[in-house]
This record gives structure tokens, sequence and C-alpha cells, in this order.
């Protein structure tokens, strides 16, 4: 059993400490605005990656696939994992990665010496930040998993570095795009819903088994910290609808509360050895916390995270308008703009009359939804994501789409920015606790350049 | 088309002040805490109802259905609608009822010349807690629709005459008796789902089509309130499983954003005369507001409201522990404590392992689910509540047991001090919105003594 972080060095004392929130920081000077950033146009993307596990190994398999990804270099502190790693390249693509182990500097080392076009960071959480700024020093585009830093701190200095250096630091939020996330853009973009009130967004999921695993750096952030610390997947796609943080709208502030921590304490008693480290671990995480985001339209969005109960996985994906509300999870819609002409379940009436918008759900109204309302990204490429993709697809097309980006020289689909202010839920939400949910204004990590941001269109 | 209330005399500034939420006020010389007050039985309980209307005819067709409930009087402001109300309980009763009616101090005649025994208060909100009072001080036990009262000040003149005249004050939240509230409570109680941590409760119902009636003064808080007005139907439940005020826990502090208003003016301007005095109504109200409430234990409530927008009808009524969460609309349980034995529905594997607890959910689990765990109230009332109450059964549990209570000398299931705990979401969430999220106290109504108060047993 080894940990790699010990508990200690995860105590964000600055993300729970009293004060004012530091709402906006000046541009440095020679620093440009990165919204609708774009880089010079790659005929091959060289990409590498840092941290090989099981993300890294199927995230492999799906840029084998990918027309104009080229895996060039490889990186892991275990050796044994970045050599089996290298031969599925080999095996898949033909050519074997430079491999870089053995030491938390290789990382460095494989920067400096392949100079790849993009690296991809699959580390612990708390590594994000500092790798990430790293990575963009070196002349890379920074691609990380979520999130991109755990501190407000951390998320400034990689806006600073994308800034400085006019790389891409894409944070990979793949929920984003999910068949039912993108159908539910392109709705939206439409009008279909009205003018958007509303939203809600999860991550319930219950990975307690992951306090079994033999590198398990999760349990040092539930025990040493108490927020809403997983918060990108539910809230990326609500963000998108809404054009959070360009042109429409943005993030004002945050409050925050957490139940009681208590299934990971009674988790560690049923499945764990006796002498296991985290047996004696005072866990501070809530099992599930809840928070409500408002926006600078005055629009709410819930956020709850759960990693800890016995519960079924849900995102909650829910986006309400003036005309009707689309969710997920199972995947359901209601409202005026369906008509009388979409089918409806039937509902019994009664006193309440509450048979006024039923959902509209099940396997044959989903096949309609599709055939309806698919996003045309979807529509072009789903049938080989889902054909390769085990995840139902959603990792499949961000990669597709970042690298057909990068190779045309096109903007992103989710800017730094967007990262880092979906990113910042947790830091917020970790001092909002802290103060018995006071609410915590978001910082304005464009300095107002939001305004003047183009959202993120129907990608054809 | 005449409203009742004008606007201007709805906006709650108490609710909305700025300055400390008053927490605990000394308890007046004389008067005494009232959690499990017994009253002296009553061999026939004579009632009288204050207020005619859809409410009223269906609780009248209902109590004439109950042993020893023996309605002596109605009151109302139109007489049109007392005598209509009379000829039904003559009809159904054989004895026509006293009638006041055609002024404001009808109901006050009726108390003073009636002397009744209880008396159910079904007029405006706005009106629950001034009658209430007057009820009580009269000798009566007050029998008053949610809310309580609509300030906070309210409130506690409903708890202060209570304690002083020692007379039943019971708000009829009657969600509580709803066949699956019930269920879901006996679960609890037997300790299924382990220690409980979380709740969600709502009340999301689309009820626009008020704004078209003749007496429509729900309006007015629409135009003037801002934050979650409605709450005691979803909370009623989620409390009383948590025993919040009696002995285990109670609320401690709520925040509270509500998200843009646009419904009621787009409804105004599709559906209502361009002379309508709704048309030129500024409405303040946001379409949903979304609260937190934390308990003393730390445990979290999320409630929802919105009465506004083309949704399905929904009141959550999640309850969350260690072992497994119940929840409604539709009905449905997960968790450890279901064992391997229970059925479970299918649930495709694939890498997110996301079927490691699906919702036991459908017609046939339902079925299952009442035969193990239904109530055992509702085992003994609940076919015959059925039959007769087109509501579900929920309103003839709840008279039923009131009248069994006050016959028999037993304390009712719901105190003064729960009703205006849960009415005081109301006032605090506007407080909450207004301020911006922040956090506010809970007053605690009992003065200390919800410590030493039972809990609410499994009723036989």
């Amino acid at each position: 059993m080894s940990r790699a972080i010990p508990i200690a060095e995860l105590i964000h004392t600055r993300n729970t400490a009293p004060g004012p929130t530091d709402t906006a920081r000046p541009r440095p000077v020679g620093s440009v605005y990165m919204g609708g950033f774009r880089a010079p146009a790659l005929a091959d993307v060289h990409l590498a990656i840092i941290g090989i596990g099981e993300r890294s190994m199927s995230q492999i398999e799906l840029l084998a696939q990918i027309p104009h990804a080229d895996i060039v270099g490889l990186c892991d502190l275990n050796a044994e994992a970045a050599t089996a790693a290298a031969s599925q390249v080999e095996a898949l693509c033909g050519t074997r990665p430079a491999l870089f182990c053995g030491d938390a500097d290789a990382y460095l080392r494989m920067l400096r010496e392949l100079r790849p076009d993009a690296v991809m960071i699959n580390t612990a959480w708390e590594q994000h930040a500092s790798m990430a700024i790293a990575v963009m020093e070196h002349g890379a585009h920074a691609l990380v998993e979520v999130p991109l830093a755990t501190t407000l701190d951390g998320l400034w200095q990689v806006v600073d570095a994308a800034e400085r250096t006019q790389r891409h630091c894409m944070m990979l939020e793949n929920v984003n795009y999910g068949r039912d996330e993108l159908m539910f853009l392109n709705m939206v973009r439409q009008g279909l819903i009205g003018e958007l009130l509303h939203g809600e967004a999860a991550y319930i999921h219950e990975l307690r088994h992951q306090m079994l695993a033999e590198h398990d750096w999760r349990s040092g952030h539930f025990a040493a910290r108490n927020g809403n610390l997983y918060p990108t997947h539910g809230v990326g796609p609500i963000a998108q609808y809404m054009s959070i943080a360009r042109g429409e709208d943005t993030f004002e502030r945050i409050v925050s509360l957490g139940s009681p921590a208590r299934g990971r304490e009674l988790f560690a008693r049923a499945e764990l050895s006796d002498n296991h480290p985290l047996q004696g671990t005072r866990f501070d995480c809530a099992d599930i916390n809840t928070s409500i985001i408002r926006t600078r339209l005055g629009r709410t969005i819930m956020v709850q995270w759960d990693e800890t109960s016995p519960r079924p996985y849900d995102r909650k994906n829910l986006i309400q308008g003036t005309r009707g509300t689309l969710a997920g999870f199972p995947t359901r819609m209601a409202g005026d703009f369906l008509g009388e002409a979409t089918p409806v379940n039937p509902h019994p009436a009664d006193g309440y009359n509450r048979d006024l918008h039923p959902w509209w759900c099940g396997a044959e109204a989903e096949a309609e939804m599709h055939a309806r309302w698919d996003h045309p990204l979807y529509r072009r490429l789903g049938a080989r994501a889902i054909a390769l993709d085990k995840r139902g697809g959603m990792n499949y097309l961000l990669f597709a789409r970042i690298i057909e980006c990068l190779h045309r020289g096109e903007a992103l689909d989710q800017n730094v920015y967007e990262g880092a202010l979906w990113s910042a839920i947790a830091p917020l939400s970790e001092k909002s606790v802290h103060e018995g949910g006071m609410p915590q204004l978001f910082p304005d990590f464009t300095r107002g350049d939001w305004k003047h941001t183009t959202p993120l269109g129907i990608v054809p």
C-alpha cells in the first residue's frame, strides 16, 4: 500500500481561509486574452502523455484511431506501466513512443527533449496545475484532465501561463461530448426551450472502492478537504448551454453546504484490514455536497457531488427554460415546446392537474429525440465514436475534436477560462462550507473579456 | 375581476430587512411548552370552517365520513358559497351548520357564538396567523392550512398564542399522510437506510392558471415577494423522517437563491386580456427557487419551489442515509439495505461501474415495497382513504388522525413548533435571496425544548 500524497500536504488552508475572495487580477504586460485563440495549424499533432493509468490506456486506444494524432512520448513514475503503454501504442500505431520514467522530473525531461505539440496530463488532481504550466512554458498545448487546479491561486497561475505563453490550455471535460449533452446544446442553441432560467448538475457515483487501490491519492482529498471537489462533469455541459464566460453570462457567486461525513469511515471499518492506514483517518469531506451557483443574469445552477453513498450514478444534466426542461438520468423532456404533436406518456388526471406537463421519456421517446435533435457533430462522428469508445462515445468525440481543431488551426471548443471557472467551484465551495454557507464570488479569470467572447456555436 | 389583497400590502419588508435573525425570545410568564400537548378528550369534535372554497368542499366530503367529526359552523365573505356548503353538510350529515357571512369579522362572531372545539382555517396565506390566534383565544384548537404564517413575527405570535391559551395549533400538512411518505417514515424509523444524511424536498407544480381565477390572491405574493414561498408540502415529510424539532435534530440555517422571474409575465401576455390588472404587474418572485437547509446535526435538505414553469409535478421526497436512499416521483429505492434478495432493475454494465446501486422502481417494485413496508396507519385506514379521497388518501388520513387524537385526548402528530419551523423557510429564504444567498439562522420556536420532545413514532 503506497499513498503518493500525504494528507497533511492536501490541507487547503488557502481554500478555507477567511477574507475577501480574489475576484480580479490585472493582466500582466505582454500577456494576451486567450478566448477564441487559434494556434498555427499542425499537419500532425505530436502528442505526449503524462501519467499512465487506466485513463491513458483507453485514451491511447482512441487516439490511435484519430487521423493526425501521433503519440510521441509517454511519462510515468512507474516504468512498467509506461512500457506496457508504449507497446500498446506500437501495436496500434506502428511506432514506439519515447519513454520518460522513474522520477518526478521525468516529465520535464520529456518536454525539453521531445518538444511535443500537445501534452495530456492524467496525474493526480493536485499535480495538474504545475504540470500544465510547465507544458505551456515548454511551448506545448496543455490538455488537462479535470480539474484544472485545486486552488484559486493555482487556477490563476494556469490562466496567467496560458496568456503569457499563448498556448491552448484545455481542461478535458469529456461529458460535454456526450450524445445527450450535445443534443441539449443543439436544442438550446435553437431556442427550443426559451430563455434559460436554471440548471442542475451532479456527479453522484459511488467510488469508495478506490480506497482499496494501491495508489489511492483521492482519499487524501476526502480526508483533508470539504466541499464540492469534483464539479466539472456535471457543470461543464450546463455552463456551455448558458454560454458561461462566453458573451452571454458568467458565474457570479456560489453557496455550498455539505452533509455529515460518515460513509468512508464505515467503508474502512467494513472493507479494509484492521491495520490499513485509512482505518484511523478522519474524513472531513461531506458524503454529499449541495451547492447553488448564481450567474450574472440571475440564473441558478444546483450542483451536487457524492462519491461515497450507495446511490445510483447521476449527473442530473437538467436545463430549464421558460418553454421547457431537458434532463438526464433518465433522458427526458417536458414543456410547451414539445407541442401537441409530440407523443407524451399517458398520465392519470387527478385533482392536482399534475398531468399538465408530463415527462416525455422511455426508449421510444429517446429514439425520436435523437432522430429530431441529435447534434450535427454527433451525426458526423457518432457511429464511429460508439463503435470505438466503450464509454458511449464522449471520449472519442472529445479527442477527435481536439485533434481536428489543432490540425486545422481552429479555436478549441473549451477555452482556458471555462476550465478555470468550472474548476473554481471546488475551492469556492470549500470556503463557503467552511464559513457555514457564506456566498463566495467567482473570480473573473477573463478580466472582463468574457463579454466580447463568442459563444460556442453548433459545431458542424 | 376582484383581487382581495392589494399587492402593496404584501410587500414583506420584515422578511427582507437587514439585521440579525431573531433566533430566540423568552417564553412569557404563564405560558407552557406545547410539544407533546394533550387536550381533554372530546366525545364529538365540534368543527367550524373559515374560508369556503374548493378545498373546504372536499374537506366536508371527507369529514362527513369520519366518526366523531361534527361540522357545526361555516364562515365566508361570500354568503352564496357558504350556503351551498351548508346544504352539502346537511345532505351528507343530516344537520345544517350555522352560517356566518358577509363581512371580515364574521369569523369572530362565529367563534363567540358557536364556541366550536376546533376550527379549520382555509383562507389566503396572509390571513392564517391572525385567524389562528383568534381561534385559540376563543378556546378552540386551530387547524391551519399551509403555511402557518408568512412572516417570522407572525409565526412567533402564533406560537405564543398556543402556549398562552394551551390549545392545539396544527398546520394541516397533508403530504405527511401520503402513502409513500408514511412508508418512508416507517422504514426510516426501523433504521433500514442507516444514519440520515440528506433530504430533498420540492413543490414543483405549474399553477399559472390561478392567474385566471376571479379571487386570485396568490399573484400578489408572486409580485411582491421573492423566495421559497410554499415549502411545507415538500419539507414536512423530510422533517418528520429526521425528527426535526423533536428530540433528534432541528433546522439550523438556510441559504437560498432564485432564478429570473419570467414565466408569469409571459403567461399574462399570452393568456390574459390586454386590460387585465396583472398585465402591467412586475413579478419579483423567481420562477424557480433553490434553497439548502443545514440542521444542527449537519444534515442538508435541498428545497425547491416552482409554480410557474412548464415542468412535471414533483415533490422530490428524497431521504438519503448511509445505507440507502428512498425517493419519490417516481417512487424508487437504492442502496445496500435492499440486499441481494431484492429484485433490481437490470442495468447495463460499462466502464463506469454505474450499475453498483441501480434504482429499484416500477409498478412491480412498488407493489412489493408496499407489501413489505406500508405504514401501519396506512394498513389500518388506507383502503377507506383511497375509496373516499380522490387525492390518493392523504387528506382523509390527515383528518381521520386529527379527529381520532382529539377524540382520545392524545397529542396530534404535528405540533405548533413543527408548523412554525417549516413555515419559517419562506420568510428566511426571502431574506437570504434579498441578501444574495447569505445564510439565515432559524429561530428556535421551542426555546430549547425540542431537545426533550418525543419524536413521532410509528402510529399504529
